[in-house]
């Protein structure tokens, strides 16, 4: 098998686990499937926040915070300030997390902070269509790219101008994560 | 190469990535590393705290919270009763997030909640030699695993009888979670 072949995959228990695990057909290497971190920020500014619309798939022109993967070799609070760069040119000042939220059904959690510009100024980074402030009465929620968007701009709402407090779970609502995007997005 | 035999991996740059990855020698596999999350309590009874000796490497022997790796398909929520569970015996109930740490070196992050038992009764379980509560003068300061589990301990203290706040992060003597465990324990 070359590398330009995909591996091929099969699930099976490996000797002294207790369940099934992504194995490699053609080497046995066992691809330990984690659940993913996802870091992210709501921006505040000037009473509204910052919303970056999605250049890529999936959801691509829909609505999102600055947010994405974690990487190996950073913080939380370095890679939501990676995030926000790569995603809105913006360099923020962290407050705090705001919420942590569990999708199960994607296997990942996300950390969310609430945040304000360290320096004025933002843009559309490559992965960003567009970057806007909006005030709330602006918010395009059928727009919005993923159900953690919504949860996360709620509970900013909730908490605007008060210190932070415990951060917020999943809602009553989706309290795993389970609910799938409209449409039939397969994510 | 059998499945027996271990995957041998080198770093490259695979095609339309940005980072070094480890690939697969023998099927061009790319194991992606993500950050591991790690999820756990500091357990409040009695106006004390829960800890587990450990039962397995690394620090065998050592003190420590109730917990472990999350698992895909559960939330941090579930992950956090599940190892109490494993490791502890104990059925909490979870009263929110108390700190959320970032172990760069190992790229690891811990979501730790603050908890008391929702049922009485604990016991060790299978990666535990001894589960015992212990009140806050006498926690075996220099016999504790990890130095996330004295953050999370003096959190918790700070905390103590006081409705949950926003969440510690990292100290500032190792706000990127760099610091080697003592006696040069490689993890
Ligand atoms: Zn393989
Ligand atoms: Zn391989």
């Amino acid at each position: 098998m070359t590398s330009a072949d995909p591996p091929r995959f099969i699930r099976r228990i490996p000797e002294g686990d207790d369940r099934e695990r992504l194995t490699c057909l053609d080497c046995g290497h066992v691809a330990y499937e984690n659940p993913k971190i996802v870091v992210g920020s709501v921006v505040e500014l000037e009473g509204g926040v910052l919303l970056c619309r999605r250049a890529i798939e999936p959801r691509r022109g829909f609505w999102t915070l600055p947010a994405g993967y974690m990487e190996m070799q950073e913080t939380v609070e370095e890679g939501a300030l990676r995030e926000a760069w790569e995603e809105a040119r913006a360099r923020l000042t962290l407050e705090g997390v705001l919420a942590v939220y569990s999708i199960a059904r994607l296997g990942q959690v996300q950390v969310i902070f609430r945040a304000r510009l360290a320096e004025p100024g933002f843009a559309a980074g490559p992965e960003s269509l567009e970057v806007r402030r909006f005030d709330w009465d602006e918010i395009p929620w059928d727009a919005l790219a993923f159900p953690s968007v919504h949860w996360a701009l709620q509970t900013w709402r909730e908490g605007a101008g008060a210190p932070l407090g415990a951060p917020a779970g999943n809602p009553g609502t989706d309290p795993r994560g389970a609910t799938p995007l409209p449409g039939g997005v397969a994510l």
